[in-house]
């Protein structure tokens, strides 16, 4: 018997990669999926093809949606700057729609390849409160993608797998060390400069460096100079 | 009090022509919408332009998503011919996850503007059997909607408007025609010419066709020479 694929996304930052990783452990063939949503670089579309390669997916594929065209958010919108002390509330850099697109193109991918899992590396405890990180936002998707698609009416079971989803940073980045993900490639940073290194002060990076922290372990992260050090 | 906004998805054919023209009747400013998922060519986003532009929207825009890499369709696909006599189940010009994307694209956008309110103009009677054109389909995307955003979070009220969604193609004319919508310039064909011609074979031309002569009323459609006419 074949082994089943699944459709991963991955962003180049360290949940993601780590998602990749526990596709694989669970026997997947993965095809890796970077949605190019009009970030302010391309940086982590770089880490995204590194991830791939190194955790052996069967393909990496990069999607291009325009959404810097709406703006809105301070990812897709120069005009919007990226908070570099923590705020409250949902924080100006949530994406709108972002997760469901993203899902939603591994989700038409999927559908072509004849794969019925999707692995995406949200986290709901160290998330910065997006909405769509949420257990209930997985959940109210995977009953969209049953009704959405030819494969569903003909009877498959969509699972949308969000395995970090109740991880702490520390937690998630231990499993990546269990299954041995290098990290120093990834780019979680929110305004990494050409090079992928990281400012070190936006929420991303605070909650990357604590986790590491926590976990007990070196941070890998390349960062900006002395100020971001 | 100012009117409400609603971003209005414009495909350029029939249906969305008339959910542009009811969403114009129910009071909405509306915001066109028209996603270029690397269709084989580009007539119907022309008459997109044109539908947007007759109907009043207060603007268009089009998106571009790169579904032809994923194949899968006959309308991404080149690899897969459109069928020109009826067929059985759901046919090969569905594409996968489409509606799924275009509401999800939608659904950022309405978010920036401050608009809860979204219309498609899919149709469940004679969409060709299409998963993604049925009610629990458009109830399952509003639940989605609720969860995935922010404003919905924030206690916002998302409504997804499918106006012809239970309307024969006959009945739908005759609405369009009652807000003196023109649907010379529509394009329904799935393989319409690069002027926008309709080829009257496919499976749009036949319901397109049968729709004029159920309503009772001369088909404007302009088709592609005396095989088609």
């Amino acid at each position: 018997m074949n082994a089943p694929r699944a459709v991963v996304l991955v962003s180049g930052g360290l949940d993601s990669a780590t998602a990749l990783a526990l596709a694989r452990e669970q026997g997947f063939i993965c095809h890796a999926l970077s949605v190019d949503y009009g970030q302010r670089h391309h940086a982590e579309l770089e880490a995204a093809r590194r991830v791939a390669r190194a955790q052996g997916a069967a393909e990496h594929r990069i999607m291009r949606v325009d959404l810097a065209g709406i703006g809105g958010s301070a990812l897709t919108d120069s005009a919007i700057a990226v908070p570099e002390e923590p705020t409250t509330g949902i924080p100006v850099t949530y994406v709108p729609a972002r997760n469901t697109l993203m899902l939603c193109l591994a989700l038409g991918w999927a559908e072509v390849l004849g794969a019925r899992d999707l692995f995406v590396g949200v986290n709901v405890l160290d998330s910065s409160g997006y909405p769509d990180c949420r257990p209930e936002f997985i959940a109210a998707f995977e009953a969209l993608a049953r009704l959405a698609t030819k494969a569903g009416v003909e009877g498959a079971a969509w699972h949308v797998h969000a395995p970090l989803i109740r991880l702490t940073k520390a937690q998630i980045i231990r499993e990546g060390v269990r299954l041995g993900v290098d990290y120093g490639p990834t780019v979680s940073c929110y305004q990494a400069d050409a090079e992928g290194r990281a400012c070190g002060r936006c929420d991303s990076c605070r909650l990357r460096r604590a986790g590491f922290a926590t976990a007990g372990l070196t941070d890998p992260t390349r960062y900006q100079g002395p100020s971001g050090a």
